[in-house]
């Protein structure tokens, strides 16, 4: 763990200002250039419905117009949550470490999707509760054991929560550096849709009844107190939907602090961002509040069940590509888009043009 | 091209009836064994969500616990129509042949997808108006030249039609001996979206101006007239809804012919079939018709665009798996939800216990 010094704080807030500043704006030219080339291909006009969309808009994030996707990587940040302290979860607390060796020794649903579909997942200690020191293979960034109880009051204090966006956007740099050219979200945490309906609430507005549902498996009940729960903790907190990092803080968790510096970070570098569930998007939808221009990098992965994601979908502008109504998170759902995107690229470089291919177009 | 004689015909109409009446019938325990196995997978309890849903039919399907869906095979099959001679396609009829050829060059959608997701494509000449005698790679089935023109007769004579589904059976038996697990559905032909919206038109009972779109892209003033040549077709040919094999020979194709032998092949020998767009929808449609049992062996690739699909989808109790307004057919939804299924069967196979990765269960 590194320290969380008043320099080190301040050097983590100076590269999440940096990072956001930088992120750029989509040039439609690449865009339109990418519409030029894939209405040449063996095919009728538009007839591969949204993979083109999907083609034409990594296109314009790399600025390539033969983009190569097939270098993937998911992030799956663990962290912890004080508010299960309240009972807001159908599992122990304990679940968040027992999952992470079940990732680190490859049984988890994550692991089995990423060896099929040629993806490579790290999984990122941002936030676990006990001691993971000695775990091979995890990717060793924790920021504290967990957050506080949302309940009673912030989550994180300051330091943490710049220091969780500062490893995100690690991250980012890490694998732009490595030439990987499509990341993906995914996370673990007990806990963790508690603090993602309360982002939810306070970003659209909404009354958290309406974005709050079972997670991995409340009964009716279950999700009553879980409400209960979290409009206490927006009472304690009086998070401000106008600064979006006080509601981060206020509510939000460690691993969504660190996906929301990842999904920064994956923009200012050009590269193209899947985003998982609901937890997922409620990270993005803060990287979107803090810089609107991310929108245009991201794709949604897939319909989460939780019914708090429709409304975060609307905030960060992307409509999902799967609707297999699945739940369980990991990054399960960004692993199957990530192949989608794969294959919409590939047809973008590998068909054949009517020219090329000797075929008569359509007539007028 | 095997000669239509009528020991032949005889021969072939045997083999349809024996294939009809060998389709099993799926069995529930077999399904609830594999819940049983999911609910004891590392994740929330169904929050795979379609995933499950497939893995536990796979299961079913091939009676084994842990089903292999990685050996994958989609037979794309060409052929003309007569009914193209009435002007409904954006382009001419000798289209279907120039994009044969593409295929075996390997620059269609289908050869692209296929490649990249480890599915072997079989390209099947079972009615190519012109000569594709010198083609290498070619799967050469022709059963004629295309078929006549619908709105003036019957599609096919009883013998073509019979040769056509037989052509079918045997794929899907050959695939089956070399242990083939899944097989997707393909096809290509100038006009074939005609021939399907009519079929759906006579199945379901519904208006040819309900079911009948713009198929590679007709204009408004297109569609009407395309809806003209079926209502001309139907009203010619007085097709029978409740005598599926006279609606096949009157109004349908040689590849959809074609195809509804592979999906009742298919069904027989216990592999899943995949059905891609329309056309393969219509296809399997008439398979559904002939033998009802055969809906428990599909799965629906995606929602198409075209306006008639989702009568047909109905009519064979399958929902899509995708939605990525794809209307390319040639196999290429198909190809994308293969992954999907064997992403399905191999987290089934694959994935940690709950006891065997020491993690909590969940509180009752």
């Amino acid at each position: 763990m590194r320290a969380l010094s008043a320099n080190n704080t301040k050097q983590a807030e100076a590269i999440v200002q940096q990072t956001i500043a930088s992120v750029p704006l989509l040039r439609k030219e690449w865009h339109d250039r990418a519409v030029q080339r894939l209405n040449s291909l063996t095919k009728p006009l538009g007839s591969l419905g949204r993979l083109e969309e999907i083609a034409a808009r990594v296109v314009a994030i790399r600025e390539e117009l033969r983009p190569d996707c097939s270098s993937k990587v998911i992030f799956t940040m663990a962290a912890d949550h004080g508010v299960t302290d309240e009972g807001v979860s159908a599992y122990p607390k304990a679940v968040t470490r027992q999952i992470v060796l079940n990732f680190l020794s490859g049984g988890a649903a994550i692991n089995v999707l990423c060896r099929h579909l040629g993806i490579d997942v790290q999984v990122v200690d941002i936030g676990v509760d006990g001691d993971t020191s000695e775990l091979s293979g995890l990717v060793e960034k924790k920021v504290a054991h967990g957050t506080r109880n949302m309940a009673r009051g912030p989550a994180m204090n300051s330091a943490e929560m710049y220091r969780a966006l500062e490893v995100g956007i690690e991250l980012a740099n890490d694998a732009a550096d490595s030439r990987r050219t499509l990341i993906g979200t995914g996370e673990m945490g007990i806990g963790n849709t508690t603090a993602a309906s309360a982002i939810t609430a306070v970003l659209t507005g909404m009354p958290a009844a309406q974005v709050t549902g079972p997670g991995t498996g409340l009964d009716d009940a279950g999700v009553r107190h879980k409400v209960e729960v979290i409009e206490r903790a927006l009472a304690v907190n009086h998070p401000d939907p106008s600064d979006p990092l006080q509601v981060l803080q206020a509510v939000g968790g460690l691993e969504i602090a660190g996906l929301a510096g990842l999904v920064l970070g994956g923009a200012a570098r050009r590269i193209p961002v899947v985003v998982d569930g609901f937890i997922s998007t409620a990270a993005a939808a803060i990287a979107c509040a803090l810089q609107p221009r991310v929108r245009d990098f991201l794709f949604a992965a897939h319909r989460s069940s939780e019914p708090g994601q429709e409304a975060l979908l609307k905030f960060i502008g992307q409509s999902p590509l799967l609707d297999l109504k699945m739940r369980l998170g990991e990054g399960t759902g960004a692993a199957l888009c990530m192949s989608l995107i794969e294959s919409a690229t590939k047809l973008l470089n590998e068909m054949a043009t009517f020219s090329s291919a000797g075929v008569s177009e359509a007539s007028a």
